[in-house]
């Protein structure tokens, strides 16, 4: 862990920020919710998912309320959006990029931070996109949408590819900054191609997907 | 425990199974989700109610994630759903029963495991509920429907009546297949009576039942 | 903690009742469920808060599930609630006054536990907030409407401040009987000001605060 822990915090806080941003814009634009209400729903997709998998993996008190980084990158990333609030109608596509990435950072560290406290391969995986999705699924039923991760173009899929990627580097020793990286590349990837070609996972036969 | 506890094991991976088939048949005929949205509500359904339970007792991580078998039968549920969708409309009913026979399962297993963590009497009772109406409340929360547990035809009442059927057996000593059996029979009999007849607990005074 | 902990313990029973009072009114005039719908939104609206609080802060199995008091209490203003149904119409500003009031308590008794397990002070003054809004937001989540935390009037800022009052009064070691019912009365009035005067947090820049 020595080496890899620097690694793993500079991930999660830079998905917390990326988070943050996106969980506000998302209030700002959807809800028009005031301030308080702004950062609270920032916060809450920020930390939510990592808060998750804390408590599923028994590293209580979470991260999140034990190094105070979190709170404050947290809470300066739905700062930032709620002033940008104006300015957002032009940039609809950053909100769905801001969530990717952090999606992508969240999954890998998810992933690595389970197989350290001892989870097996495949729980790691399930609680990487755990920790990718959770946030993201918090804010949303708190605004009272279905969770974009259950009819979106492939949102948990990605979420599950980073993650095995992880895992899999992780067990073949080859863990570190590139593996990473590299993981949360993969999972970027797959999530933006999933958006730009509206791609869905398959429907049950008979049915149709995206009903809402 | 040593006796109790494969017992326990095939209860409550029976109940997995069948809460992941209904919450997977749940998400195909409601929502139209896709593969993953109906396979994750599935595991949700399955999975929800005994890592509650399980974070309420302390036993983390849960056993959900510590013994592979949960996921694997979970996820198998949920696919077996997601096959069968196009000819659930003329299985309404199975949803209901499958539902009252996780009900019964995990109000029998919730309530014993947290005796043998050593809550109190009361507490198991209610932990039993919990453990057996907590999946299903997460997927209504998720698809935006008011849980049934908060308005449905007699539902958390049955899942006490098995729990306390349990606790008082485990209490005098008699605990073992035939009472832990029992406690389900009497869950489910009670729970498929309140559909059959459409039985509702007392409304407020001057108030009405079941309204929206 | 030995001369505290009767005091918190006061506090935190006299909060429970009136949230259970409050998540019980609510459900008998918004929903019309029946008398388990009732109280169990009743004991969620009283219990989930400290159950949060105690998750977070690792006091687990949770003081709820530990101390047979908070499920009697909390049931117990479910009961009274479900029966004084009728008589509601005229008392619609009883709900929001009980709010208030469970809101202060918890605030406080949130920080002050939080600040005993070892958090920091920041820490401690959100986990007090989280402690009084959490039932009240799993209340409303329930019943599909979007928290009261998130779009309210004042609601989550003088949480803030009643759970500050007492961080700053525990580290200037003054806290005891008078600091405590200090820092709750100080957020009691400033969520009343904020009912009475219809007052908001500032809104996003060009957006418009309160919308739905």
């Amino acid at each position: 862990m020595s080496t890899e822990a620097p690694l793993l915090l500079a991930l999660d806080l830079t998905g917390t920020f990326l988070f943050a941003l996106n969980g506000a814009f998302t209030a700002v634009r959807h809800a028009k919710l005031d301030i308080v209400g702004v950062i609270s729903l920032g916060m809450i997709t920020a930390l939510g998912g990592g808060i998750l998998r804390d408590i599923l993996i028994d590293d209580l008190p979470p991260a999140t309320f034990r190094d105070w980084r979190y709170l404050v990158v947290a809470a300066g990333g739905g700062l930032a959006a709620f002033f940008a609030g104006k300015h957002l109608d032009k940039v609809a596509w950053l909100i769905t990029v801001l969530d990717a990435a952090g999606l992508s950072l969240f999954a890998v560290t998810g992933a690595t931070k389970s197989l350290a406290f001892g989870l097996g391969a495949g729980q790691a995986v399930i609680l990487g996109a755990v920790t990718g999705v959770g946030g993201g699924t918090l804010r949303d039923v708190l605004l009272r949408q279905v969770p974009t991760v259950l009819h979106s173009e492939l949102y948990a899929v990605p979420a599950l590819v980073g993650a095995a990627v992880a895992v899999v580097a992780t067990s073949a020793h080859v863990y570190g900054a590139p593996a990473a990286l590299g993981a949360a590349v993969s999972c970027f990837l797959v999530r933006m191609a999933g958006v730009r070609f509206q791609l869905n996972a398959p429907a049950p036969p008979g049915g149709k997907a995206g009903g809402r």
